[in-house]
């Protein structure tokens, strides 16, 4: 407990929670990380693509990227109408929930789940390929440096909200300024000087430059725009009016995102840099840009921090979604409940694991994770933006027409990107995150459907009486006399009712002997010996109880156990075995209750 | 329950215990098929460490098989000793504790579970390298076969002695006669044949022929006379009378074991044949012998199962001296309970999966589970001999001068082996067998002195009085009114005396509504609303019950929980995570007794 506290920090109260909180700055850096962060890999997804139909393919990466800006702007303009039409959050399951209907729904609220997995197992793999670019030798631990990126960042994710918020707006802003130096400064060399020019790796085309591989490398380029709806999800976590800062949060998130993506493309495209299995895209333009000093140095940890912390925004998000899911029971109750700090314990626990179980699958390689990603958040975009076209259509309000169309240009353009992400990544791996999507909903359906059998199985009706009250027959099973027997039984007839002590005849001698012990110490209870044909003791005590409950049909029968409770866990296999078979033969028999007696041991 | 009536046969009642009792031609194919059996890998064992120094060094097989002999002649003779001085079971534990006290016999008892064990997988592999010199296309599979055998063997044990006694007997006896028919006529050819003489395989010296190897290749061959000791710990086994019938056992096993072993010995030495790797000697001999038909084939299968069949003895040695050891406090106590078929069910698995668990560690190799083997045997025979000596000059009796004599030269010949054993092996892995038994030894001491521990805790001294009767305070914590609320509530006053329900005030809405609800349902109990400032629920109702027991110092706290008991356990996840909780921080309360009021869902 005292590790739990120093690790996760003070338990805050309620009424703390409207100060958790986050203005302007802070959450920027809490929700556009993920957005921002992007521009790490995304150039060099496009590049590996184009690279398969050899060098002179890379001219295509300027048209893709202006596309993808295309797709940036669309989706801010769009998101913030979603952000004032839903100032308590309006994540895609929300959207689609409240215009489209359950399926839709939780079709969204699948996808989701699953690109926030993606989120964490992608950029911290990246960051941490972005730390090996600068120091090779740390390329073979990779999977190892990634896992402890994603415990570091659960267990800061443990300690709140807001401490976060401080935590990771340092380094992202130091990020974004060295990404923005070198970007203007490789843009002022490309536009004036000569611009170093780096030899071709390889040359050769494996494949030809067809339209689907251009729509490849446009997929494996959306990437890019992943983490833009984080925002939207999240508006109730900014300062009053809520709505007012987190439209103008997004539009700042959207305007450095777009400046890095194209410069570093710009870059790229104009130096010739061609994608390594070592070294990552930004870093052979860091280093072109400063050489091998110092500022390569920090641009490459700054990169690396904005990274591992994008992840962050995934554990904002996560959890968050999972409480909603959970209040409208499609996911198991505690999933809503509270942890100590404010914040969904369970949801970045499990998001943690899954993350963590990714990178290990995918040996935390970031290529071999982008087929997945992206798939689930174009889908989610779609629906929410169809959401609102639904929305406007039937609710209407003032200025409908116009934020039809804005929405409506939003919802065609995201499902054109979700029909091309689909149809070129769907063999390499989406097929999984559709499968995927579909065994999610089909689970939240049942769990929905499971509390709801529930809660008319226990509900009151009409016809339900208070009941009436029955008798209580109390039984003590004991096989000697000790402490903790006397304690059992001295609890048992704590309150007035037939009680009876009973036990099995295994040794006659012993039962001699225990029966004139009890004459001492039973307390006056009476005590049944019953014989035992077979060596099980258990059965015997079965059968009694059985046959109590056939005589008596309307009695409560409570069995009492007498147990010892060792002062160290392991002990345990020491004692109780025989309590722990009893336990589990009687718990499914109705009308028996079980109450264990414990001795405390000292030692 | 159907699946384990069906895997292990019908309870039988304990009248029926004595009928479990074996006849000689069955209890030779149960208890000597350990020792018979290590004739199929002994000579091999032997001539794996001669051949370290040249072919040439073979030619001390001959020798070295001798002195195996003379040991066998010398168990033989003291061991009968001990069955006819200990009818009711002598292994070494027993003969230990009786004279020689405490520590002797607790090593002894470590030395031959480690054994045990080791019989098992030893057994086992040696096993499946029959088969697979027989069918060398299973060679990749023989770890996969080992567990299989194992699991295999665990069933039938659970099935009770006899039953395994006739199973095993036609193998038994069937891969005895094979052996014996290869034996006599490799022998007659050899005598009077020119017998097929084998080109050698290698014939580079690796090392010197020093006596420090010569005194290896023995130790290797000690395996041969493993497992001499099962007679006389399972005497109990015998029909009437006991120790004359266990004796002459004893002494049947004896003779076929010798001739097997030497005759093998011999046809090996005499045909030049040398160890392979995925051939065992026993089969290159068989081979020779019949060729490659059915008789060979025959011969294969019936070593196998004699092999495999042989891990069976360990499965009726092991749990019987766990059990010893229970019931004096050196094990836990549930060690010592009879299973449904009068076995010791507990044992038999233990012994299976720690037995499985070395075939996988030595990847199902015979060669590599050798140099731990035999050493804990020797040992424990040496503690035995040496108990008998000591038992000898202090009680004396009847012709005590010859059978002391018989007995010291039996401690003598096998400390000398011992010493053999664990100089030449230490290195090679004995050690592990040493720190084992030391491991082994603390873990009992340990196991009894926490039981003293535990039986002075709750011993009932002159100082204790019959408790005088105490107040009970029922407490049901609730957070709605439903049937299983209702019911927890019924059973709760299904005894006199003061019951509470008790709420947590999380959503004041909510709880107005169940307020409202409860003066219809709560059957007349008062409801008291606890306060919440921190989000946590538990913690309320934790302060809550703290509060009583210091406000109450003298009387008992019932807690009564209303808990949702689902169809299927995998439902579990989605209930009672809170009831749990509160359980986990009230169980180690002193004065607070938990009680579980299931409510049994259908579906």
């Amino acid at each position: 407990m005292l590790l739990k506290r120093w690790l996760v920090g003070d338990p805050l109260k309620s009424a703390q929670a409207v100060h958790e909180r986050l203005p302007k700055t802070l959450a920027l850096a809490v929700f556009s990380s993920n957005a921002i962060s992007s521009v790490a890999y995304a150039t060099e997804e496009i590049l590996l693509m184009l690279i398969l139909a050899g060098t002179a393919a890379i001219a295509w990466s300027i048209p893709i990227s202006l596309a993808i800006l295309f797709l940036i702007v669309v989706l801010t303009i769009s998101y913030r109408q979603i952000i004032y039409e839903y100032p308590e959050g309006g994540g895609a399951y929300i959207v689609a929930r409240t215009n489209l209907g359950e399926l839709p729904a939780l079709i969204a609220a699948g996808a989701l789940m699953i690109d926030y997995v993606l989120t964490v197992a992608v950029s911290v793999a990246a960051g941490i390929a972005a730390l090996t670019s600068a120091v090779p030798s740390l390329f073979a631990h990779r999977e190892a440096l990634g896992l402890v990126g994603i415990i570091f960042i659960i267990i800061m994710n443990l300690r709140g909200v807001r401490e976060s918020g401080k935590f990771f707006a340092i380094p992202t802003y130091f990020a974004i300024g060295a990404l923005g130096i070198m970007v203007v400064i490789g843009s002022i060399h490309a536009l004036f000087g000569q611009g170093a020019s780096v030899p071709p790796d390889h040359e050769t085309a494996v494949e030809e430059l067809t339209l689907f591989l251009i729509l490849r490398a446009f997929a494996a380029g959306c990437s890019a725009v992943t983490g833009m709806e984080v925002i939207s999800n999240g508006v109730k976590a900014f300062r009053r009016p809520e709505s007012n800062n987190a439209s103008t949060t997004m539009i700042h998130m959207s305007l450095i995102l777009a400046a890095l993506f194209m410069g570093i493309t710009f870059m790229a495209s104009h130096q010739g840099i061609l994608p390594k299995t070592d070294e990552t895209v930004v870093s052979q333009l860091a280093r072109l840009t400063f050489g091998d000093g110092a500022l390569y140095y920090a641009l490459q940890i700054g990169t690396m921090l904005l990274l591992v912390l994008a992840a962050n925004s995934a554990f904002a998000g996560f959890p968050h979604l999972a409480s909603i899911l959970a209040r409208d029971r499609y996911m198991p109750r505690q999933m809503a409940t509270f942890g100590d700090r404010l914040v969904f314990s369970n949801g970045i626990i499990i998001l943690g694991v899954l993350a963590c179980f990714l990178l290990v699958l995918f040996h935390g390689d970031t290529h071999a994770l982008i087929p997945l990603y992206a798939v689930g958040v174009f889908i989610s975009f779609t629906l929410s933006q169809s959401g609102m076209v639904y929305r406007w259509l039937t609710k209407k309000g003032p200025h409908w027409r116009k934020k039809l169309v804005v929405n409506g240009i939003g919802a065609v353009t995201t499902s054109i990107a979700t029909i091309i992400l689909a149809g070129t990544k769907f063999t390499q791996g989406a097929w999984i995150v559709f499968l995927l999507i579909a065994i999610l909903v089909w689970m939240f359906r049942s769990i929905r459907s499971h509390y709801k059998a529930v809660s008319e199985q226990v509900a009151l009706t009409r016809d339900h009486r208070p009941p009436l009250p029955r008798r209580n027959i109390v039984l003590v099973p004991i096989n000697g006399v000790n402490q903790a027997v006397i304690r059992a039984v001295d609890y048992a007839r704590s309150r007035p009712g037939e009680v009876r002590a009973v036990m099995v005849d295994v040794d006659p001698q012993a039962t001699a002997r225990i029966q004139i012990q009890w004459a001492q110490w039973g307390c006056g209870i009476q005590l049944t010996v019953l014989p035992c044909p077979y060596r099980s003791g258990l059965s015997a005590i079965l059968d009694y109880v059985e046959d109590l409950l056939n005589k008596e049909p309307d009695t409560w029968v409570t069995v009492v156990i007498p147990e010892i409770l060792p002062a160290r866990w392991w002990h345990n296999i020491l004692h109780n075995q025989r309590a722990l078979m009893l336990k589990a033969s009687l718990l499914f028999k109705d009308r028996v209750i079980l109450t264990d007696v414990p001795f405390h041991l000292k030692r």
